[in-house]
């Protein structure tokens, strides 16, 4: 196949440059919430969406916001977003892709002056990585009405709290409610993001449809046994902790590997405690991160996987400590966008690919008030949170074929409706 | 069995007890080579040998060296040793017992007006732990004329070296060589130490005797997989360092479990690269401590696990690297002098236990020239290296009662020769 859109794909690689040349640090990309290279980027972001004539604003949570309005009595608010804040030493299409895809399909419809059935808005959310404060989601959680004013406390390492930031941004944190865009108002939210994981790349296509987020689950587990001396206590007299923790990390892999695909099982880090090579390891704590994007898998799998440790355990004579240190819901996109979203993908003439999420994402925070859905565009080998992050320009040329085939056709069904 | 020998052994204990209180630091027993502790408990050892009736001196690596001659002409030496020095925060049987055990032995012989067929040497090892150098059998090394001059140049933790320590102790480096016993001389070697293990704790026995001192082999282990995050890599898709890791130390386990005592297996450190809950691991370093009395077991082991290492890899499509960083290789015991200590065991009523050492002693060093034999004490659930170390005082008097009937066999034995 060979996209349409390459000129409109050359543009949005352009300004993604532009935006990943702003950066607190010389030569990595990092632009973390409230910095001042973050402050000149959504400055760049805000700049563009006046140029291309949308109701630009900065809301009190740092989005930049672009509003194309319907002059449809009663109409209802359309969604593009992504976010423009990134992690530490990122990778450039991590968000900026989402929000300038959006910004160059809303161009070309204000150049062919369409009439809309709905309200569009272009959001660049402020921040989903979280790396400042810990925290996840701040943007959208206040477009979607989600936000908890406790989180205005939160303090960032410098002992800085986010209520001092977002004053600083010129921000009024007591009209943070009035950013809402209020539930009955959304007529759906529609993400472009990069996978983040190699699954596009390993079966060679483009772009991918998103029908949930997985829930997650992190659980901190301990193993006790008994340390002892490497030289002198016989094998069938020890209470090895890590060959306790080995025999779990296996049985979980291939628990995981025989789910296919409904459910992603790591353990991810790993200590022994007073470790040393002549010391048979007494104690053991490690991290399992459990994710799936179906509820009832994910708490069975949790379930299952805490009696697997106790019973190993128990035949080992190892004490086992579980404990869920965090966890958020699966999040389903939804169905009908979904449908309209693989027709679009088959139209452009691409297969339909049907995936999961296992990365958090911004639709997670408006899926209670508004019908989400999202399109995955392919990234070398899945590296992401990286330099090395890479979109060809075809994919993201691909990526706007369909995104545009998208939104004719949402913009085909309200004008009949 | 009631020994008969308590009275003996509550005076070693007292001993025992004496020694323990003299420590670098307050609360903890910690006599490491060459400091002001390590100094006035050679010094007290070396009074006792003195008042016991031994020409007794101080060579030029700090041993304590107490003599009692025999007036046959030609006679060999026995000697009779153990350490003085500890580990950090040691236990306080790990040593002492084995040179005051001695000590008591020979006052009884002295009291006695015994005439000997060879002469008697007891030493206190000055530096059998190596805690300061990093070294090994610093002290034995020395009397059995092993001592290789290059170690002079080792430095401790300030960088102060070996060399230095020694002359601020008043020793001539260059008379070390004259404070061996020449090969010839050498009629065997005898040495008690608490067992380190659980072997005589599980089998209620109070002494066993010692048939080899096992080799070693320290192995450094990576395994290189691919980093990803935890949330977007399907499960066929990883290559997982730690689940690699994983499965070769479980089969490490099995396979040294399924050799019956003949060779022990530890992984004791490990440490994830990068390490993160919501990140495949990459890679992942451990180490291999693998002990075995034969030397041919341990050459096969270590052959066998370095493939089947690289079989786990090679299926997971993992980069293995094995590369050993440390060996010693096995030392017999005497079956003569065994014997004998055996006939010794027995004639006191207790059954004959033969063991393997897994831990190291001087014996290791003393082996090339002289016959070496030795007797373990039972210590309480084998815990070393510990304040919790523990033996108690019937133990210590059936050790006395062992050690006693076996010097007079030995006696009896070159008396009639």
């Amino acid at each position: 196949m060979i996209p349409h859109n390459q000129q409109l794909a050359t543009v949005i690689l352009q300004r993604i440059n532009e935006l990943a040349s702003i950066s607190e640090a010389p030569g990595v990309i990092t632009r973390t919430f409230g910095t001042d290279a973050f402050v000149k980027g959504q400055t760049l972001v805000a700049q563009w969406m006046q140029q291309a004539g949308l109701q630009t604003r900065i809301d009190n949570i740092g989005n930049v916001r672009g509003r194309l309005p319907s002059s449809v009595p009663g109409a209802k608010t359309l969604v593009i977003a992504s976010h423009i804040d990134t992690v530490f030493n990122a990778g450039k299409f991590d968000g900026p892709l989402g929000v300038l895809l959006g910004l160059a399909l809303i161009e070309q419809l204000i150049e062919q002056k369409r009439t809309l059935p709905f309200h569009l808005e272009l959001i660049a959310f402020s921040d989903e990585e979280g790396c400042r404060f810990h925290t996840t989601y701040l943007g959208s959680k206040v477009v979607a009405g989600q936000f908890d004013a406790q989180l205005l406390n939160k303090q960032d390492a410098n002992g800085t709290s986010l209520e001092n930031v977002l004053q600083a941004m010129g921000s009024h944190t007591t009209l943070l409610p009035q950013d809402a865009i209020r539930a009955g108002e959304w007529l759906g939210y529609f993400e472009v993001h990069i996978e983040q994981g190699p699954v596009l790349y390993e079966k060679n296509i483009p772009v991918g449809i998103v029908t949930a987020i997985a829930g997650q689950k992190r659980i901190a587990l301990t193993f006790k046994g008994e340390a002892g001396h490497a030289g002198t206590v016989p094998m069938h007299m020890r209470n090895d902790a890590l060959c306790a923790a080995s025999e779990f990390i296996l049985e979980v892999e291939r628990f995981a590997g025989s789910h296919m695909q409904s459910v992603l099982a790591t353990v991810g880090t790993m200590n022994i405690h007073n470790a040393a090579s002549n010391v048979i390891p007494g104690e053991v704590s490690c991290t399992l991160d459990l994710r799936s994007p179906n509820h009832q898998v994910l708490s069975s799998c949790y379930a299952y996987l805490e009696q697997l440790g106790t019973a190993i355990c128990q035949r080992r004579n190892i004490i086992f400590e579980w404990n869920l240190v965090q966890e958020t819901k699966p999040v389903n996109c939804d169905a009908n966008m979904s449908r309209l979203l693989a027709a679009s993908v088959r139209q452009c003439g691409y297969e339909v690919v049907n995936m999961v999420s296992g990365a958090g994402h911004d639709a997670v925070a408006v899926a209670p008030v508004s019908p989400v859905t999202m399109l995955f565009v392919r990234c070398f080998k899945g590296i992401s949170h990286n330099p090395l992050e890479n979109v060809e320009l075809k994919d993201l040329a691909a990526a706007v074929d369909v995104s545009a085939a998208f939104l004719q056709s949402l913009i085909q069904k309200y004008n009949k409706g």
